[in-house]
This record gives structure tokens, C-alpha cells and sequence, in this order.
């Protein structure tokens, strides 16, 4: 609040600089208060300046249009999102099963933690400027890329089911997405065991029945095996009762 | 839009009310529309009697306020669900996995062909007027006991892995509502396929590895065996390489 007044005057140069980094933090959350209490289009450059403790023209010192917070808002959640979901379907030396485990544990963490945001722009889509519309497809876009590569890489390789790569990659982002409606910080669910519970759900929802087998050695086909006839056995037995 | 001015006059009583109906029937399309493009808090009365085609009074005549609106889109999104979700749950005769495949299948044919309306009640929640959004709440917990206690049914019999059930069942009506944001009507996809698709999805990503194999006959674990075998042989010929 105070802190935008007190920058002005005569302290030394770095501690402006980092006042002034403070000060866009705060813009920026008040902000994004303001957008996910009352919309994009009903909150004015003014209820953030007044939410700040700044006028108007010193808040345009800081920012140049409710456009430019909006811009950062999608950029801070897709473009991260995007970047780091990338780097982890490049790590071909993992599994299949082990990516689509360490993005969905990912996602759902930060879901969880953040899903006032996620919704905000869900509901803010519509009144995106166009270059922002622009970088918020782009960046979904290689969300879903990413995923549907991994996949398909896993049916490749027999890991997964010979699902369809993109319906299955959306089907995971729901299970992904959704959390940011229904789980709230301070619920009862720990955060980190829903991620490892949903983690688990998504890689069950695609693990092929055979092909997990089927990267195994012959002495775990053998094992398998064992375990095929003493099945079969016991059918047979409870047959004959 | 002329239907309404054309309600008026020498028309039998029968006709009349068919043409009531029409009317309500075009009010309640009308009114979804401009909810969605404009926001609740965005789209006036007038804006409705003008889409209509009618004046105030005469929308008047048919409903008394964009609250009464709002409040039978969301009984028809919510409660009709709450009611068929609920219908399906007790069918205790079927499985489990049964069950959620059936659940899965109907609330993505219904997420493809109406997610607009979904999505726009969402992005309503903040604008519902107390008694709807109680009736909406009632609803949400009905879909998600269901779901919980059918998942709770599986896991009991073996069907189902040892997961959490309320987890579960909201992970797998993340699969579902995401739809809404994903499939549009005249999409690539073709609906069907992808609720099979994601219905396979979500029973698999529950469904217990061995309790699959222990419900099955002596001919089906056969048929696996001589799988098992292929593959061993397939894993000891590429070792002789």
C-alpha cells in the first residue's frame, strides 16, 4: 500500500529498484484479486490503483493498462505451465509412465495451489487482447503437444493402451484442470497425496494390461507366467466345486 | 422471434399453450446465449425481451427475471445429472467398473453437445442468487456422492485399486467436465468414440491389476497364458540377436 508512496525521494538507488519490484508485486496481485472478484471487464485501472494505494498516473508508471497485468496474469500460468511440461516430455530416457507421472504430480501441485488463477483466466478468455489470446493458444497448444507426444511415445513402446494420443492427453489434463475447482488450500486432502492419488490414476488410465509386461526381461515373462497358470488353476478348481 | 407476438389473439386454448411453450423454450435459448457471450451480470432484461422479440412487459408475462433464468439452466445442467448420476449409482446389479463406464459415457455426450452451458455456469457461480446457488451445491454434492460411493463399492469387492474414493471420483469428473472446454460440437472427434474412449480412461485408471484377471473364465486365462508365452518367446529371440 505505502510501500509505491515511500519510493519516491531520496533513498539510494538499488533499494529503489527493489522497492519498485515490491511495488510491482503488489499491482500485481491486487489485480489479480480484483479480475477473479469482479471480472476483467468490471474492474476499472482505478479500483487497482485505489487497491494499491496509488494514483492513477503513478500507477501508470508501473503498468500501462489493465491489458499489460492481464498479459502477465496468462504469461506467468501458460507460458510457465508450457515450458516446464516441455521439459519434462523431452526426458526420453524416462518412461512414458514416469513423464506422464511427473506432469500430472506437477499440475495438480500447482492447481492446487493456484487455482483462483487458472479459473480467472478461464473466465477472462473471452476478454483476452488479441496478442494475449494469441501467446494463451500458443502455449495450450504445446501443452497438449507435449502430452500427446509422451503418449504416443508410450503406445509406441507397448507402455500404454492403443488409445488416441490427444483424447487421452485431454483426458489427463481434466483430471489435471478440475482440481482447480475443488480442491481450496486448507482442505482436508493433503495436496501432495492428491497428486501422487491422481498421478497414479492418470498412468493406470493409459498403462497397457500387456505392455507393461512387455518391456520385462524373459525371467519376469516366466514369473508372469507362473502367475497365469496358478490363475488358471484356481478357475479350474472353483469349476469343479 | 415472431413466434411470441404471434401467441396473441383467435388461437385455440391448446394451441395457445404450444405456442407458451415455444415461447419459454426460445426465452431460455435466448437468455443462455447472451448469458454466455455477455456474462450474467452483463446481460439485462432488456437485452432478453430484445432478443426475443418481445417488449419487457410481454417477456414479463413469461418470466419474472433474469434470476428465474438462470436458475432453471442451472436445474437443468445440475439436476437432471444429480438425478441420472444417482439412477445409475444404484444399479447395484451392474459392477462398479460397469457403473462408472455408464456414468462416464453420459455426462461426456452430454459435456460435447451442451459444454457452452456448463462453462457459462461457472463462470455464473459468483452471480447465483442465494436459493439457486444452494440447489447447486445440493446437486454437485449428489454427482460427487455417487460417484464416491460407487467407487467405494468397487474398491470393497477388488474391482477397484485401494485408491481414495472422494479423489478418485473427483479425478474422474475431471475427465469428464473438461470436455467442456475441449470438444465443440462439429469437432474432428467424432463424440461417441471419444466418450468410449474416455469412459476405457477412467475404468482403467481405477480398476485393480489382478481383480481384472480374477473375474475371468478358464478360456480367457488360457487365451492370456499363450499370450505370456508369445512374449517370452519374443524376449528370448531378441536376446539370441
Amino acid at each position: 500500500m505505502s510501500k509505491a508512496k515511500a519510493g519516491s525521494g531520496d533513498a539510494p538507488e538499488q533499494d529503489a529498484g527493489v522497492r519498485g519490484g515490491l511495488v510491482q508485486q503488489e499491482i500485481f496481485e491486487q489485480a489479480t484479486r480484483l479480475f477473479a472478484e469482479r471480472g476483467y471487464a468490471g474492474t476499472s485501472f482505478q479500483d487497482i490503483a485505489d487497491a494499491v494505494g496509488l494514483t492513477r498516473p503513478a500507477l501508470y508508471h508501473y503498468v500501462k493498462s489493465k491489458n499489460e497485468l492481464l498479459a502477465k496474469l496468462v504469461e506467468q500460468i501458460t507460458e510457465v505451465a508450457a515450458v516446464d511440461i516441455a521439459a519434462i516430455a523431452e526426458r526420453v530416457e524416462l518412461g512414458a509412465t514416469e513423464r506422464i507421472r511427473e506432469v500430472v504430480r506437477l499440475m495438480v501441485r500447482r492447481m492446487g495451489e493456484d487455482g483462483e488463477r487458472f479459473r480467472l483466466l478461464l473466465r477472462s478468455e473471452a476478454d483476452l487482447p488479441e496478442a494475449v489470446a494469441a501467446s494463451y493458444e500458443v502455449n495450450r497448444r504445446a501443452v497438449l503437444r507435449s502430452l500427446t507426444e509422451v503418449i504416443e511415445q508410450g503406445v509406441e513402446r507397448g507402455e500404454f493402451r492403443p488409445v488416441t494420443p490427444a483424447v487421452a492427453a485431454l483426458g489427463t489434463l481434466g483430471i489435471v484442470n478440475w482440481v482447480a475447482w475443488w480442491y481450496h488450500p486448507g482442505s482436508h486432502f493433503d495436496l501432495d497425496s492428491v497428486s501422487l492419488e491422481l498421478a497414479d490414476m492418470a498412468v493406470h488410465g493409459l498403462a497397457a494390461e500387456e505392455g507393461r509386461q512387455a518391456s520385462s526381461t524373459p525371467l519376469d515373462a516366466v514369473r508372469s507366467l507362473r502367475r497365469e497358470v496358478d490363475r488358471l488353476e484356481g478357475l479350474l478348481e472353483r469349476e469343479r466345486r
